[in-house]
């Protein structure tokens, strides 16, 4: 039912950056940058988090799901980006810059960070909100604290591993928790606690897959922290480090969600999230002491 | 005056987004990306309508007209790169790819265009203006109607030339005049129809500086369009009917100005931002009967 909450407010969106009198290259761009996605695992939490918050404003949280997601996306089309990691492949199909060129990959990308924010300001709920969500979705997606400093960080010659990886994975999990919050007029510093951890797991997580996954496996080229000498949690720890780290940034996320009524909505997001986070190569489940 | 609001709002948005811990590389190719500026004809703009309805919330204005010139700037680098214009001189300095490298220069508009709306968010004043400017601010820079969409008109093999330039450089001119009006409370839909053929005058003379100017006096490389082969009124009209034609729009936008007390101030602003449009060797006035 989230799931089709999701989709349904990205479809909107896509259909609004991308109508009449759009350039019909950019709209298949745009398109093919957003449907289908992945695993939408930031506006799951969004909703999750704005579930478990009340959701008294349900089309704001389906619109704050919609931007952290469109914010994603267009992240994964500028990396993706010859002159970041030249990926031919996300998804199991063809990048967008490689499909519509890379003019077209730096404007859909450029159009759905605009889209975003738009998503926010167009949707129905209270305005002070839909200020508060814009703050929040601005300082996890830009710099200094977002997914553009993150990623910038990959071209220094001395990294911060720290601000590396909270900006680069981090931030964007932490306004997907604090939205769902903001969305619904909870405590969103209590929620951020929660999308802190769980986003540092999935970079532990992106760490595996880039080390050992095969590439049919997650329908992306792999080794890229290698072939970029970047940072990764994965090769410093070894895999059973790694996912030990993984198993206890998770329990950190759990414990960290409030205690409301329907806390089990986000608990349950991230037990699930996690398990969807592990390279199939390496599901086993760990033994439970591990876990804590 | 409004040119010291406009800087001291642009450097505090700078010193935000490339506050620590913003990776070293990214924060030169931010501040080289904004400080120091071109006319700041668009913020002018801004601060103008703002002025003229009233400024009874300067703070938004100054917020408004902040986040319409980083947008602009935003744009200005992403232009820049090497998959489009592949220009290597901006305002006479190393264009920001060819300074900081092409990944720095993806992510700093990246972190531009967010900043553009935080901006807005953390302003001083009404949280419903605040959700206001963003759409329109929204509306001028992505797609279908804004700036990202009138660069992707330029990879299209067919294309149409009315869109284009209304999306490539009247839409921001229109967000600007509108955003002028919201931060003030005023008549956004009134304003729009004086940045509209303002925009489009500032297109002619784009276009006028492309086809004739000596690269030094704009401290760019000109005959991009011929080029590129994209679409150039001046080679369409030849240089006397885009003269004319200019100043024909410029008429426009002075007779669309509202009929409020303080008009003088935006109808200043577009006699004063004519004559700087006119390309140095043009600058010869037209004789007066052309203008009507």
């Amino acid at each position: 039912m989230n799931a089709e909450r999701i989709e349904a407010a990205l479809r909107a969106a896509v259909a609004r950056v991308s109508a009449p009198p759009c350039p019909p290259g950019l709209r298949a761009a745009l398109r093919a940058a957003v449907l289908p996605g992945g695993g939408r695992l930031r506006p799951h939490l969004t909703l999750a988090v704005a579930a478990a918050c009340g959701d008294d404003a349900p089309a704001l949280a389906d619109a704050a799901a919609a931007a952290i997601e469109l914010l994603h996306c267009a992240s994964l089309v500028h990396d993706d980006l010859p002159c970041f990691d030249d990926a031919a492949v996300r998804r199991g199909r063809p990048t967008v810059h490689v499909a519509f060129g890379a003019p077209r990959a730096v404007l859909a990308g450029d159009a759905l960070i605009v889209e975003a924010f738009r998503t926010v300001a167009l949707a129905t709920g209270p305005a002070d909100r839909k200020v508060q969500l814009t703050a929040a979705l601005a300082e996890g997606a830009g710099a200094p604290f977002g997914i553009a400093a993150g990623q910038a960080w990959e071209e220094e010659s001395s990294v911060d591993v720290d601000a590396y990886h909270r900006a680069k994975t981090a931030a964007l999990f932490v306004a997907a928790a604090r939205m769902g919050a903001l969305a619904a007029g909870g405590e969103a510093e209590a929620w951020a606690a929660v999308g802190e951890p769980l986003g540092q797991a999935y970079q532990v997580a992106d760490d595996l897959a880039d080390q050992l996954s095969a590439a049919a496996d997650l329908g992306k080229p792999v080794g890229q922290d290698a072939a970029h000498d970047r940072p990764n949690l994965a090769r410093r720890l070894g895999v059973d480090g790694a996912l030990m780290r993984l198993e206890s940034l998770a329990a950190d996320a759990r414990a960290a969600v409030p205690d409301v009524p329907r806390r089990h909505l986000v608990t349950g997001l991230i037990d699930a999230a996690v398990a969807r986070l592990l390279p199939a190569a390496l599901a086993e489940p760990l033994p439970r002491a591990a876990v804590g």
